[in-house]
């Protein structure tokens, strides 16, 4: 192990597209409501705009045209967007608000929670995503994510990847932020953890837009690791 | 179940003397360290006077005399007034350190990890303790106590029993209050819940000062259950 690493105590882990399957756990969930509903939709195309949705959401808080607002909140506007784009109007409040609730659902890649349990077992594992804490934490007791505790962007008042929700995590943490690693598969959110101070992991999950053509997964030397899966990640961190 | 409690989806827990024991877990701590230092003291007696330091030492931060202080840094202080008032003189500052976590290091009451995970089933379960994050972390690693969240008084820079707390609590978990219920052994705790509008349920723990007749242990009608141990909270929830 390099020798920076082996001061590391903790991991904080992107959770879209890093932990769970955003995108084809989405498209599960539109393509169950579509047959109860008898809606010809693409649901694929319905998950990618809905995940395309969330960066000018939440840049609409950072302006300051919204007042702080969570995952779920920004989750439902944008579905009420889509929901008249896509030419769906036969849902009921009801049904909307259980759609939208598909994010608390998300699966995990199938090496997630095998990894995570290696990991536990040598490391404070904790989420540090732009979800709200409700959603992180319903999504964690479907899935038996094992996570020793839940950090939101919520508890900050900020959204990755601004600079206080990786200080954040490490202050809760009461460890330096050469002492926590940031471990996701998203390169602007790492960029943004090292110059914060975080170590860091890349993974891959070349299937995060379905297309592997579509995912950017060249490891790079500025990352402290580069690995494939969360077993990976457990292996190198000698978990 | 009374109706009322049908409702409710998450229960938070208060920590120090509902799910651990705190008393004679610093006993055991300063007797180890006492023997290790050849020290002759009273462990029982330091143990009773750290812990009624805590609350003076949170009343200095609510008046603005300290700044946001977590009760780590609250315990060192209280710490070193005790070895000078204990005459205790021998402690390196990484031998301080090192008994000032013995906080992390509680052990949890014989009834509270089985009835932890008994409940974890039907319901969201979470601390909502006065102690820091960090602390909170390492004990429930250390203990095996199965938490969801990890709540405490530092996400909202307000202890308990300031209301702040149990509507923060209520807010991250997008329940309204009366949908969340405090769990505790301290009754001016759950009053504040109470008055916050949580549900409330109060814990025996008989020997939480040691001497049963030093712990006001009674029923009260007030509270939405009154129960003896977590199994039995468990029992009476339907988990």
């Amino acid at each position: 192990m390099k020798p920076v690493l082996k001061k590391v105590g903790a991991l904080v882990f992107d959770v879209f597209g890093t932990v769970v399957d955003w995108r084809s756990s989405l498209i599960a969930e539109g393509r169950k409501l579509g047959r109860k509903k008898r809606l010809r939709v693409d649901w694929a195309a319905f998950a990618d705009a809905w995940r395309a949705g969330y960066a000018p959401a939440m840049d609409r808080v950072r302006r300051g045209d919204l007042p702080w607002t969570t995952i779920d909140v920004l989750h439902r506007m944008i579905l009420d967007e889509l929901l008249a784009r896509f030419g769906i109007s036969n849902l009921s409040e009801e049904e909307k608000d259980g759609f939208n609730l598909a994010w608390h659902r998300l699966k995990p890649w199938p090496d997630a929670v095998r990894g995570l349990t290696r990991l536990k077992k040598k490391f404070v594992i904790a989420t540090l995503s732009n979800g709200n804490v409700a959603l992180l934490t319903h999504m964690a007791k479907r899935a038996g994510l094992p996570w020793d505790c839940i950090f939101s962007g919520e508890l900050f008042h900020h959204y990755k990847p601004d600079r206080e929700v990786y200080l954040g995590a490490a202050r809760l943490l009461g460890l330096q932020a050469h002492e926590l690693m940031m471990v996701a598969a998203h390169k602007n959110d790492l960029d943004a953890a090292a110059a914060a101070g975080l170590r860091t992991a890349f993974v891959q999950r070349p299937l995060e837009f379905g297309d592997p053509a579509k995912k950017d997964v060249k490891p790079e030397i500025r990352f402290d690791l580069n690995v494939r899966d969360f077993g990976d990640l457990a292996q190198k961190l000698g978990a």
